[in-house]
């Protein structure tokens, strides 16, 4: 890794950093992801972003199932430089359920039904992951 | 807390769930922060953003020191229900450090300066904080 950044970047104690993608052109939130130095070095290299999964202890690259790549314009930090903020061309969807971004659900505290879907849905994921 | 909520939402072993901070407007992302249960239902009661401190082991309104508060015009989670989005109207400016969002330097692996400030400044800091 580029050492100005390894020495300016904040990871946590299991050496992560969380890497919120957000879409370039129209800047809807997607996803929030983390990275290790590892992921963050291949999505730098590659153009295309890499996390790095806690539940699977490995690392992924964001499409290789679907195709749902994400094409990286710019890599921003925070003020404390322990968070990412990724520009991404989104290719199909960034949601595994289908929808476009991640957060496809409100929380609606006085309706009935709390949780409501208001994200685009792109794609059944049944026909995508079988 | 709103059981639906709490059954919902995923908090992770220390009890907090990120919570990434877009401005309703001009959907900038302003900043991330991290959410205990009562941050959340303190952000949800009062329309106005709390977040707890991991470094100060402490609950903080958004704004507190500044006056620069965070007004909640939705909340969303994401498909694993463990990343919240906030969507708010922004008071001043959300960084401390002057800026109008936290997301304000870019990494430019090419360039000789390779931390380029792309936002924009909106406060003095020695002004606001004294």
């Amino acid at each position: 890794m580029d050492p100005q950044l390894a020495q300016t970047l904040k990871f946590d104690s299991n050496g992560l950093i969380p890497a919120i993608v957000q879409d370039a052109t129209t800047s809807e939130v997607l996803m929030m992801a983390w990275m290790n130095k590892e992921a963050l070095d291949k999505t730098i290299q590659t153009g295309k972003t890499h996390f790095f999964s806690r539940s699977r202890n490995k690392l992924w690259l964001k499409g290789e199932s679907s195709g749902h790549v994400q094409h990286v314009r710019s890599v921003a930090l925070d003020c404390d430089a322990d968070v990412l903020l990724i520009k991404v061309a989104q290719v199909g969807a960034a949601c595994h359920d289908g929808y476009y971004s991640c957060f496809y659900r409100e929380y609606k505290p006085n309706d009935e039904v709390k949780f409501k879907v208001v994200g685009r849905k792109v794609f059944d994921p049944e026909t995508v992951y079988g």
